[in-house]
């Protein structure tokens, strides 16, 4: 039987556990308190954010979403970001990407400081997970560290296995390659360019697809032995407008040991990573 | 007939345009100034401090080797950085490893401001390094960086190539895999709890081997194909007190296309990166 890698039930322990954690902070002074700024109306982001505010209020945290427009002036944003790093009541701020035209010059990863980082996308946060150095007070991005938070919780092994990624970005692959060596794990980080994909993901123990092409990992990409565990991050819109993944999860489901549905596998870890984050930096702040 | 990588041709040339810069650099106002702290007597770190020194000189840049007593006081080690940082006069300066027990617990990569980290360990460095971003004003790794100059100057392709590299290193390991995923190289990063390590390293074009340990790569991790690239970082010494790297090249030299000697190879190549990387910190200053 296909082990069905789901994130209800480890959503439920976790958010217990983040609960209580927010009660006591609240007890001892600590409101914990997340700011996102959201730039324009791109429908995902609005489905996103809105599911991002939610869950922080459901542990307990306070989370205000700062709705700009579009055409915001550079100094204006600039501006707004420079007070919430300055603002004491706040202990998390994230951007929700993508951003307009104007502003895709900007370095998005430094503009919120490293203490408030909650998407773990600033430099000293990805120098923590390069170096495997400091990882417990400092922020993991959230996708990479949702996908090994619900291989652990599934009791899946990662020490010693091979570890395919599909996707080299900055937000999934790069930082979930390095997670995954500091685990022990030998890595293989494959993308656009890689020859023979195929060859390499039979190989693995595990695959990660993170590229956002609808159904790409299909039976072509998975040994006959029934052992390979694969971890879809692909959150895609296909013909019919219905969220489908980078994994053609029918096709492959009953060729593998785990699979992780879309939705309702790394989607909600992506979450519960964002919440375990805000409330490690509200924790952060009481040890000042 | 077996490539022998050898850094001597490349050094020859580079040199001629080091030189070139630097005497540009010297007409501009800016005399490019290495200070290279040395705490101890490790007679590795000497030989290593000296060379650096020589090389420097060689192009006409100014280095003072900052010969500190193995049990200096942790504060005046820290002072003396601080200077370093403020002096306007030096444009580079790199804390020569190991460091004595005392001084171990400091996060090293910080202590030298990125402007002048000419050794690429500083976390701004490395940042941009994972995100390909700002790699001709920042400072890239030195090995590292010299290992893609040597392949480059070789005419050794990288693109569309599947890389092994045995060693997660902060210096090598880790920042040598990101440079070869930037260069679109697909890289499988292999260390001490990589099972199966021959199985990885045969399926590869590029071998690298940066773990310290002698003689380690033999034939047994070569395929029979007689295609394969290796280079070896290692700076051993055998049982007779010889330098030896960490591929027994003797054993697999007829058994692959190209391969680097030990000495002569990657050492060099790292002295030539740092001289590139102070003069490329010098020429930052130009354009302030």
């Amino acid at each position: 039987m296909t082990q069905i890698l789901s994130a209800a039930p480890i959503k439920k322990k976790i958010t217990k556990e983040l609960k209580s954690d927010c009660k006591f902070l609240k007890e001892n002074g600590i409101h914990p308190y997340l700011k996102v700024i959201l730039v324009g109306n791109n429908p995902a982001s609005l489905v996103y954010t809105a599911s991002k505010k939610k869950y922080c209020e459901r542990i307990g945290a306070k989370c205000d979403i700062i709705a700009l427009d579009e055409q915001i002036e550079l100094i204006k944003f600039l501006t707004i970001i420079d007070e919430i790093n300055h603002d004491n009541d706040v202990h998390g701020c994230i951007i929700q990407l993508p951003l307009p035209k104007h502003l895709l010059h900007l370095d998005v990863g430094k503009l919120v400081i490293q203490e408030k980082d909650v998407d773990g996308f600033h430099p000293e946060n990805l120098y923590s997970v390069l170096s495997n150095q400091n990882i417990e007070t400092h922020f993991v991005s959230c996708t990479p560290k949702g996908i090994i938070t619900l291989l652990r919780e599934s009791q899946i092994e990662i020490a010693n296995k091979r570890v395919a990624i599909i996707g080299r970005s900055m937000i999934v692959g790069k930082p979930l390659a390095c997670l995954f060596t500091n685990h022990n794990a030998t890595v293989t980080l494959c993308h656009s360019k890689t020859q023979n994909i195929r060859e390499i993901t039979k190989e693995c123990d595990i695959i990660v697809s993170a590229v956002g092409i609808a159904h790409l990992v299909d039976e072509t990409f998975i040994s006959n032995k029934k052992n390979q565990v694969v971890v879809d991050v692909g959150m895609n819109t296909n013909a019919n407008g219905e969220l489908c993944g980078d994994v053609n999860f029918e096709k492959i489901k009953d060729l593998v040991s785990a699979i992780t549905p879309v939705p309702g596998g790394v989607g909600p870890m992506t979450i519960i990573s964002l919440a375990q984050n805000l409330l490690q930096a509200s924790k952060n702040r009481l040890s000042l």
